[in-house]
Order: C-alpha cells, then structure tokens, then sequence
C-alpha cells in the first residue's frame, strides 16, 4: 500500500552489492515513530527477525521463512555432499523460530517438499528461489482476492444511505504490515476506499503490544484512510451507541468447525458485536485454516512475557524510551492469543468467496 | 487499609500549624511509582485535586468534597453579612469540579442542607466540620458493610474445595483508594484475606489511565493481596479457561432498573462473564444510586482528553516520563465509561445487603 502517495511491500528480494541474494524488510519494533527498511542477509538473520518479531503477522512470517529459507540454500558450501541435510536443518530451525505461526510451518514445508525434487544444490537454489517469489506473490493476490470479496460486504454497507460513512472496527493488526500487501482484514477496506466509499476505522489499540495503535494506525494513515485509535475497552460502548457498521478482523489459526484464535482480546469483542448485532468478519487465507484441528479447545495459547505487560515503549523527546506501568512487584500474565467460538462469526471472508462457518471446509477444499 | 503492615485512610481532617485546617490526602497522580501524601489548605486546592485527578473514585471525591465545604466556612471573613452567599458560592465550584460525580453532588447538596439550619458562621463551620467527619466515617462503615455482605459470597466459593484458591477479576480501581477506606468491589476481597480465605485477584490493567495497573494492583500489594496484572483484552481467555470464578466491579452510577455506569470496559467484561456462567457483581454504596434515571440509556457519558490515549506516563529510569503510544497525527476517541445492562449482572452488594437488579429499589429505599 502507500506511504505518503508511494506505493511499497513489507518485503521483496533482492542483490546486495556483491550480488548475493538479501531479503528487505520493515523493522516494525519502532513503529510507528521510525519506519527503516532493513536488509536481512541470511537466513540466521531471518530467523532472528521472527524471533524477535522484527516483522510479524501470519502471512509475512510465512513469506520471510520461505526467503529464508532461499538463502539458506545459498549459504550452503558448493562442494558440499550433505548439501540437502545442511538446508533442512536450517529449515528446522527457521520453523522453530515462532513455534505458533501455522504459515511459518507451511511456507517451510512448501519449500522442503519442492526441496525433496532438486537434484543439486543449484536446481535446489532455483526451485527455493522460485518458490519464494510464488508464495510472496501468492500471497499478494490472496489479499487483493480477499479484498474484492470483502468490498462487496462494504458497498453493501454504504448503500444504505446517502452519504453514509460506514464505521469499522478492527482489532490488532491483520494489515499489509502484516502481509506482503493489502492486508487480510484491511485489504477490503482499501479496496473501498481506493474505489472512494466513505469509510472510517475504529482501531483497537490492541494491548500489550500495541500493535493496533502503532501498526494499523499508521498503515491507515499513510495510506490516507480516516480512522480513530480507540482504547481496546471503548468497542462495546462504540457498539451499543450505534457507531459501529460491521467488524473485521484477522485470524492465527481457523479450525475445522470455524473456532478462531486471534490477538488476545478479539472475543470480548465478538460478543459485544453479537450483543448488538453488528456483523462481526474473519479476514483469512485458505493458507492460515488448521485442518488438523477440530475446534478451538484443541489450539495452544501461546503466553509471553510478563514484560510486555509492565513495560510499554514509546516515543520521548524524540527517541524511545520504555517506561515501567506497574508496581514493580506485581505480576502480570501475558497471553497472546484468544478463541473466538464460531457461533459469534458472521461470516469468513476468505480469497475463494465469503462463507458462514458451516461451509468454511467446503469451500476451503474447494 | 494496610501500606507495608500499617493501616492507612485515603483522607483525614488535620490541623496545619497555625492551628488552621488542612485535609490531608494522597496524591494518586504519580502511583503506584512513588506514593505522596499531601495537604491541601483551602478549598481551591481540594477543587484542584479533584478537577486535577490527585484524588479519584465516587466515595472519596465526595468525602474530599465534603471536607473542602468545611474549608470553605474557615475561609470567609467572620465579620461578612453574606457569609452564608460566599459559602454556597464556594460549594457550587467544588460541585462543578467533577460533573459526572454523583457522590460529589450528594455531599454538596447534604452540607447546602445542613447550612441552611446554621444561623451564623461559627454554627455553619461547627455544622459543616460535623458533617464532613460524618461523611467520611460512613463511607467506612459503608465499605465495611459492602464487605461483610460480599464476604459470604467469596466464603461460599472457598467452601467448594478443600484448599480452593477464589479467583476474581475486577476491573478500574474501585478500591479504598477510591474511597475512604476497604473500597468497594474490594472490600470483600481484603475481608476475606484478612480472614485467611485463600483469594487471589485478577487485575485489569483498565485503559487508558490504568488504574488497575496502577492503584489496584498497588493496594492489593501493599496489602499482601495475591493478584496478577493482565490486560483488558484478557480477561475473557480467562473465563472461557475457567480460571475467573467470579467477578466484582464497582460503579459510578446505578439507573432504577439496575443498569450500570462504571469505567470503560466493564460491559465487555460482563459479557464475557455471561458468556461462561461466571457470576457478576456490582458493589455499591447507596448512594451512588441515581433515583432520577429510570435506564442507562438516560447516564450522559463523558468523553475525555485524546492525550489520554495517545500518551501514557511510567518509570524510566527512576522518574516518571511520557511516551506517545501512536503515530502523532492519528486522532484518539476517550470515552470514560460504558453501561452494562442490568440482565448481566448477577447481582449487586450494598451496605444493606446483597439484591439483583429487581430488588434493588426495594433494598436502597428500605
């Protein structure tokens, strides 16, 4: 999407001066005060952005490993015999750097099942290379796909009225920061905006990380999109006033019956739009459906540091300064993600069409 | 309640060393960092300390309203004929400090009352002093009794296992540092502490001024109540997990048909807990019954300073700095607080003892 009018991905490949193969990124940890592009040279330094959440969300993990996992292929000695075991070792570890991150886990099974085909270490370099590109234009596509379909949704929305500014809430950040492009929960509200629809956001601002009231705000305003950050207490209150036209958010992992884990906090707000009868959206890839999971009970609760709840970042006379928020002998809890049953979902909106829950596995295997 | 092992109110009546008075208070402003009792000297700084937010919560804003009433009839010149004008003029100021405060208009209105039956000054200041202590012991008594009703409720929790540790999540700071002492929703809470009934308390953090965070989760500490910080967005992760078995808040303001102002997010929190069969509770003086309003609908919602949102103060570096949380020029919306429904609430604890919402007429007349 646009920075001030410029047109940019989260990430893409490219030569470094020697013409070696670097991936470019956001470093999202200073944002939205900084924004830089980052160079990442090796797949160590790939999995150190997972890891340290350089960069984030499900379908842009996915895309890093799978680059990642390209260099990984050109880091190998080329006279090396073990050649396969050397990369599929780094594979491993590049998987184990967000142990939750289903995307992470298919990207590098894509490429090690592709890998299996090559029959050297430099048709395994052109196949890794070729793959990455398709799963990062892929995933360009799946959002612009989700978007088009989410659009419908919207249009409908401001149809209703005149002049009618249709209020979305979203929580956390299923943007293109958290893409390669559009987003998966925001891709349908570009797309109506690119088509001039008048719409306004209601960002969560998303605690601990904030990544509502950094990421999604900035996205939103780079690109020029009216929105107004909201604490994530304010959305039951938005709703019951009537300020809220629908709510669409992103998803970790969807299992078959159409449970959700999302960001901490996204139930609360699917039973507020339940209890108000606001149309409440999962924005996903068919790349982010757990099929191996029943229902929600069966997914694990990533909990992370306590520090994320103490401590928050921001911006102090120019620079980041990380300040203490609690008595610095209590204890917090920090869990990361929530379960959103499927009966408080209206509706899927996923790159192959807009589903209820019952038909989510149709549709999916479609 | 307890500060490191030594019992504390929130505010007294002193003399100053002039033999003038002062109310000495605490200055919450800069907890749960560093914690400063102050006295305030005349009834301009009470009126700054309550517009300004050194103090906060329904019963002590109308505790320290009714002692600034007292300073006031110390302030007027014994020789002036419109003693009883300058007064009154005084109280609507201090009446004006906080509009959204029903206990604030309460204690004006009862000293109003009380000074129309003084004949002269020195009567109205006698008058006005004696109110203002009454005002102050029973908010105590007041608590004390919230407490000793709750009690039962937590005691019956703990009685269903041997070794049963009762968790209850609360939201905001409706603790004594909200009132004079015991506080409201946590009343209970230290009374069956100090009972040796094994709790421990979930502490929502409460955005954007984190009250939780900060002075709940502060006096509990400093009380040696067993409690955990977790964010707003999750405590309903924690009911669907069967980890909250019950929750107490406190409230601003009660409708006649038992709808419930009280800080933003507690609706979300009420429907999380209907949603997982936890029982709900509202605790509340009488006298934060608004008889005038027959439904929410009719509570007017204060909405506060964005900067709220957008910045927030902590520790750094041992003193407090503020940090901007978003990107600059994205615009914020702070509403204060949220109404929840009557039919969430499983019932409310008074000083008269427990009732459900049809009840509660009955019980707050009686």
């Amino acid at each position: 999407m646009n920075i001030n009018g410029v047109p940019h991905r989260t990430i893409w490949l490219a030569q470094d001066a020697d013409g070696s193969a670097i991936v470019w990124t956001l470093d999202q940890r200073k944002m939205p005060h900084f924004f830089d592009f980052i160079a990442l040279k090796s797949s160590a330094e790939i999995i150190v952005a997972i890891e340290e959440m350089w960069l984030r969300g499900a379908p842009l993990i996915g895309a890093a490993a799978a680059l990642g996992f390209y260099l990984a292929t050109t880091e190998i000695d080329k006279n090396a015999s073990d050649w396969r075991e050397q990369i599929t070792e780094i594979a491993e570890k590049i998987r184990a750097s967000r142990p939750t991150a289903v995307n992470l886990n298919w990207a590098i099974q894509r490429q090690l099942s592709i890998l299996a085909k090559a029959k050297n270490l430099n048709e395994a370099q052109n196949f890794a290379q070729q793959t990455a590109l398709d799963i990062v234009e892929e995933d360009v596509e799946i959002c612009k796909q989700i978007g088009a379909h989410g659009l419908s949704i919207i249009e409908a929305i401001s149809n209703q009225a005149p002049d009618k500014i249709v209020n979305i809430l979203t929580h956390c950040n299923a943007g293109w920061l958290a893409c390669v492009d559009w987003g998966t929960a925001t891709a349908p509200i570009y797309q109506a905006h690119d088509k001039g629809i008048k719409v306004h956001v209601w960002v969560d601002e998303t605690r601990p990380r904030n990544q509502g009231a950094s990421l999604t705000a900035w996205e939103l305003g780079k690109h020029g999109v009216p929105h107004t950050i909201i604490p994530d207490n304010a959305g039951g209150h938005l709703m019951q006033q009537g300020r809220v036209d629908m709510c669409i958010v992103g998803t970790d992992r969807v299992t078959r019956n159409g449970d959700t884990a999302n960001k901490i906090g996204t139930y609360l707000k699917a039973l507020a739009a339940h209890d108000n009868n606001v149309p409440f959206y999962v924005a996903l890839p068919s790349t982010t459906m757990d099929f191996e999971l029943q229902t929600g009970a069966e997914i694990p609760i990533e909990t992370r540091s306590e520090r994320e709840v103490k401590y928050i970042q921001g911006l102090h006379e120019g620079t980041l300064k990380e300040v203490l928020l609690t008595p610095n002998d209590s204890p917090a809890l920090n869990y990361g993600f929530d379960v959103t049953p499927a009966k408080y979902i209206t509706a899927f909106i996923t790159e192959k069409g807009i589903c209820t829950a019952a038909e989510l596995l149709k549709i999916m295997n479609d």
